[in-house]
């Protein structure tokens, strides 16, 4: 029986109340003898800014270095509003993305058909919408620098950032794009601003130079990113993966997951680059909703996202393929049964608590 | 009767379409003694690039300089998706609008009644929709230095872009965010990303102080860049004016375009500094969608988004405000008869020409 190790980081907000229900089912996974699964449990973002003054450890970084994998929840909420910028909660968060070299961001967007009428959309337009926004998580506008406020003479600020990509890091990508398309509909689409941006005139030629060299059967179409947040909104059916870089990526993903009416459903995984070693790579599972502080401690958080993103922890880290099937088979299972927590009920529809829906799946499964 | 000077770039595809429809309209009006409108036309865009081998001349930015409004088509196509960077058809847009120090992008999203069902999203969520965005037209990363692709010593390459802002820039902006608040529903949303942009933090520093220092009375609020673009697809109609940067500002006001359903009817205004001198300024009137090279010479092209910013003129820089009223009256009245151009009719609905539609307001008033 092979053996795991987790880094569990609850956070903020409902990320505790969600990942419990994730312990329930990995415990339940290792009664059954599909795996071994230990777990370790540390703070992030505003609950180790409380605890320590900082958003991260760095002991608690150490921990997700030697993890097979880490399950992340969620982090902020107005309580750390105005905390040090360095110690702001999201910095935890970006840490852990930079220092695993996690620079691969898979946020698949799907309706679930039971849902469908959730989204803001009319429903012939979502329903069945299955896409992956593949988001470049270490460079772009999110690290490079110079990054700062300076004050100038005339006693004004001026504040930089700086965009910046090399070729690796748009092949990079580039790859884990096209490689994903191959398993699905073979079609990517690309997204930069290249007529305002010199990142974005490099992003165009070294995607299309990987997809000329490398993955000539895919089919790749480019798209301006103004143009693509149109177009998601219009007709999301038309893509496949899309691929884009951090600061567009962090926007379009948004706006993805938005339109399926199943925010609190959708998982998303971060992936580092495989070790040519042992085959091994970092990885960072989270979902793709925030810490919903207006809600916490309530019980009336959705898991589902959380409990999916451990399925694909199963899936991309451990290659559990039908341990994680299982997982996703019972959640699609539990909502054609007709449970609901609050954020997916339509009016007048019975709600069941975060700790009722996992056990619900956990029954399931 | 007053008398002003406009300096039409109808552009390329079907910017020279729905430009001549302005011209009738203009030529009306000069007729009825609403004021002596003199037009001169020049090239921007692709064809200018065909006659010049720029995107804009220095002679044409000279009539810019010196007219009382610029009246803009639309640039680009396939066709010169080849041609030299600093010669692509937007240049021509970006050298206009950052000589003419356009700081201030308006962008009103109003869904018409009449074509609520044309929108993707369900009708309850975007009938009676009127929100406009303020977008910061001639900072941050569309014109910060350094922007290059360097190659590097091993052969790979290096593309960086800045995005930078100053306390004034930020201020000028945000006051006109406030004053049209103040005209409409009181209410501005600022945007920006700053838990991961030092700009970010600069620009809701800013804004926050000129709010509290000048304009206490209106509600404002702070959305992060991607939380408002979901909120955009889910709830468009809790905003009123929303204020934010040049990328965020592109992509933001694009996706409230597409909600309304009547991408083609949107008109723009870009302006620059009051001269406190004549209490004139600056003034380059466009729609918001693009040169639509596919349907571009085949009379498809709906005219009302040209027309639309030509009314912006009157309102905005001419002090016409009746004769924009009448315009605007116009087009809906035109729109409520039921005429229809292509992109706005639905299905099995009449479609007329450009020329008819342009007619048909013209009729109207
Ligand atoms: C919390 C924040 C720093 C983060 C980001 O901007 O990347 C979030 O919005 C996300 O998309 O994961
Ligand atoms: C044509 C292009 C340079 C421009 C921009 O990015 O600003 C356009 O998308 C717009 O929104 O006016």
């Amino acid at each position: 029986m092979s053996s795991h190790n987790l880094l569990l980081l609850p956070g903020d907000g409902i990320g505790p109340e969600v990942m419990a229900e994730v312990q329930k089912l990995l415990k339940w996974l290792s009664s059954q003898g599909v795996a071994k699964f230990e777990t370790e449990t540390d703070l992030v973002g505003g609950a180790a800014y409380d605890a320590h003054k900082v958003s991260i450890t760095d002991a608690a970084m150490d921990r997700a270095m030697k993890a097979d994998a880490v399950l992340f929840g969620a982090v902020g909420g107005p309580k750390w509003d105005n905390v040090p910028y360095e110690a702001r909660p999201e910095a935890g968060l970006l840490r852990l993305r930079k220092d695993l070299a996690l620079f691969a961001n898979l946020r698949p967007a799907i309706c679930y058909p039971a849902l469908a009428d959730a989204s803001s959309l009319k429903r012939e337009l979502v329903e069945g919408l299955d896409i992956v926004i593949v988001r470049e998580l270490t460079g772009g506008v999110y690290f490079g620098e110079p990054k700062e406020i300076v004050t100038l003479e005339n006693g004004e600020k001026r504040a930089v950032d700086t965009q910046v990509y090399t070729t690796h890091e748009i092949e990079r990508i580039a790859r884990v794009a096209f490689e994903l398309a191959r398993k699905r509909r073979n079609k990517v689409t690309s997204s930069e601003k290249r007529n305002v941006m010199k990142s974005g005139v490099l992003w165009n030629q070294v995607v299309t130079a990987v997809h000329k060299a490398e993955y000539p059967d895919v089919q790749l179409e480019h798209n301006l990113a103004d143009s693509l947040a149109m177009q998601l909104v219009r007709q999301p059916k038309q893509y496949d993966v899309i691929v884009t870089d951090n600061l567009f990526g962090d926007i379009l993903s948004d706006i993805a997951a938005m339109l399926t009416g199943s925010l609190g459903m959708l998982p998303s995984a971060s992936l580092g680059a495989e070790d040519p070693a042992t085959g091994k790579r970092k990885a960072l599972y989270e979902p793709v909703h925030g810490s919903a502080p207006d809600i916490a401690g309530k019980g009336m958080a959705n898991p589902i996202a959380m409990i999916g993103s451990m399925a694909m922890s199963l899936r991309y880290s451990f290659g559990l393929l039908e341990a994680a099937d299982m997982v996703e088979k019972a959640i699609a299972n539990v909502l054609d049964s007709g449970l609901r927590t609050g954020d997916i009920a339509a009016k007048g529809q019975n709600t069941v608590s975060t700790g009722e829906m996992g056990d619900a799946i956990l029954t399931e499964m």
